[in-house]
């Protein structure tokens, strides 16, 4: 599985699937470096930096699995007010390795802080005395296997010597390759907005394509913006729109212990300070984040582990949130609706399993579903204009919509998901050989 | 998909895979036919009638489902002391199916118990009276289609005609492959124990390889026994034994809308009254009842769609049995083990990524884990034994044991599952078709 980024870039490759890349640009006070650390058999970068010369606010949502990796404990337990790196390694999930774990966080993250002031003083002549809880790290990959520190040491004196201040679409893109693990596409995507008179650059990566449930949801995702913003307000953000984009998205019910989305300003925007969330100037930069959140959380349910198909699962007039969650999930995650999806089969008996398996409160006198526009079930009844070929063509669609109205209140709940293919057990039977 | 008894009943049969078929014989009042109605395209026996000439005591438990099919409210909503006919029909779930399903019920129920007092009257020159509610249905299939009830209707008075007073393996097999959808093998089980001096015969046949999730687990079990114990004992023993058998099972995490498990007495044997289930006398029969169920259960898993391996979870030293279920079932429920397995990878990485995500409280230093008899993780580090040659070895088993001790209380719980394979999503994205 060697990675050609020549295979990405082509806008004419086969590999481009269900939706376009958009080329992500230079973000002022950021600066990206891949390399290839020999953590995989082939010749592949799986280690990622990502560097902040004069550091970045920040904030991160995390698994809610019970047990989490050791970079993430790690993150957790730094108490620093910027990030000057966040460097991120695929092959190694660092989860389940206890004190090597934990230590190589240590020692690694002594090392960057110290080359990456050496460095400063290099360049610049002076230094923002970067210490080791200036540092962030993101793994994904298996559990339980020793941490490859000595490989990842050997590589960060050229990791950091590769970094150049002005970025383009093709370092966005290696990043995002070298994040991969079973992903068959990098995904990024970009936004832009304004914050009073200032336009405002928000752009994002993320990885994942199995254990993906709430909460949270992805692998990893990152989110890079030149907004000025505080901790506070970027950890509000984050949190409020992580709800449904991140976390509203699933491919098989499994949670993993490395799950990670972080934002990262570097305040190079010049807008005036920002003392709340509920501001009116923030309005459009909460929109773009939502945006961006929301295009990736997709990409990885596109990309899901043997996905033919994409599904949204539309919940509506729930009594709570709550209640249309656990619909909306319960459908999302059934086997036996997956599947059938799969075989583009409108075995919509499958979705009625599904809200009743859910422990929502259901009156079915005034259940409706739809798949698309395709009327399935009217009032709790099989809806008379039902025409099983018509149903049956709609699900040779590539994106396929199911629309369950509850009528009793007016809450409302998207979750998406895809369809479960043979390709998904290849891919996680196979995983590790 | 034709079914041809010869195949099941020679001992040399290729589908006989992982338990030995026992041989059921006759149980006195009940009397078993089977027939042909034409339910699928193919010629199978489709429909069974359990007959208790001097009725039945009896219990249920059903789905936990928020929907529920139209036989389950039928049996719900009648209050008789005594049952007289079990009918079970396959190809049909009678689920969704709104007021023609239910008012096929009644009307079915009305025909039989006609028919049957006609037959006593026949048969014995005096009849019992028998009314539509001493009737019980058993449907499973696909939910939302039409009930056939004319097709059942024709097929009633043969279905009685059919009727012979002595019950041998033959008919067991057949009724046993009548209420077949997409299993593979007939599931059938039988026990013998004492109840004071007196021997009790319990008998069992149960269907049911997907949708399998607790509450409830199998799609249909039956238990019949000449024990002459009263409705309330009945309903007591069967709740209780469901418990760490049939609700202890997990194919696929999907419940269905019409699981079901009976047991009917035909209060033939003399052992003298039973006044609780707390009494001594009843011990054996209550252990046996719990090894006819977990028996049948197991057949269930092992028959899983598309299973190649039967996988047993052992939770130990759980602080309450809430939390030992919590942690069996994130296991036994996650497709990344079940694919892992399937792959024959000892992927323990998985098993430690599905304890966290199961809720339960984790003290990790305290966590020890096992496949069979070989140390993976000894308090929470990977043991010092750990052998990955050795450990894919074991993967190989047909049997796979995943045991899990939490060190931190005395409850014990036990699930059992099987791997999810490409041939689980053959099965469900093409099961209509």
């Amino acid at each position: 599985m060697g990675i050609n980024i020549s295979n990405f870039l082509s806008s004419k490759s086969k590999n481009r699937k269900m939706m376009e890349f958009q080329d992500l640009d230079h973000l002022d006070g950021l600066s990206i470096s891949t390399i290839c650390a020999n953590l995989y058999k082939i010749n592949r970068d799986d280690l990622v930096m990502f560097y902040f010369r004069d550091g970045a606010n920040f904030a991160s949502v995390y698994t809610k699995s019970k047990i989490i990796s050791e970079n993430i404990k790690w993150n957790l337990n730094q108490n620093a007010k910027k990030i000057f790196s966040l460097l991120v390694n695929t092959r190694n999930a660092n989860a389940f390795t206890g004190d090597q774990g934990y230590q190589s966080m240590q020692n690694i993250s002594e090392i960057i802080s110290q080359e990456l002031t050496k460095k400063q003083k290099e360049d610049e002549d002076k230094s923002k005395n970067i210490k080791p809880k200036n540092i962030m790290f993101g793994c994904t990959g298996t559990i339980g296997e020793k941490f490859p520190l000595d490989k990842i040491k050997l590589k960060i004196p050229d990791l950091i010597k590769n970094i150049k201040y002005t970025q383009n679409k093709y370092i966005w893109m290696k990043a995002a390759l070298a994040i991969m693990t079973t992903d068959t596409q990098p995904k990024m995507a970009m936004e832009e907005c304004m914050i009073g008179k200032t336009i405002i650059k928000i752009y994002g990566i993320a990885k994942g394509s199995g254990m993906i449930y709430p909460n949270m949801a992805t692998t990893l995702g990152y989110i890079f913006t030149d907004a000025d913003l505080s901790n506070e307000i970027l950890s509000k953000l984050l949190k409020k729109n992580v709800e449904n984009t991140f976390n509203a998205i699933s491919c098989d019910g499994d949670t993993s212990t490395n799950d990670m989305i972080s934002i990262f300003s570097t305040c190079k925007a010049k807008h005036g300070k920002i003392n709340n969330i509920t501001e009116k100037k923030l309005k459009y930069f909460d929109e773009a984040l939502n945006k961006i959140l929301l295009n990736l959380a997709k990409r990885v349910v596109a990309d899901g582990e043997g996905a033919s198909k994409f599904i949204t699962v539309k919940i509506l007039k729930s009594k709570t949130e709550q209640e249309a969650k656990k619909i909306a999930f319960s459908i999302a995650n059934s086997p036996l609706v997956k599947t059938a999806i799969a075989g583009e089969d409108p075995n919509w008996g499958r979705i009625i399993m599904a809200i009743g398996k859910s422990e929502a409160t259901i009156n079915l006198k005034k259940l409706s579903i739809k798949f698309g526009y395709i009327d399935i079930v009217q009032n709790g009844k099989l809806s008379s204009q039902y025409n099983e070929k018509e149903a049956a063509d709609y699900m040779k669609n590539s994106n396929i919509e199911i629309n369950v109205n509850v009528a009793s209140g007016n809450k409302n709940f998207t979750a998406y998901t895809m369809d479960l293919t043979k390709k998904y057990i290849e891919i996680n039977a196979d995983y590790r050989s």
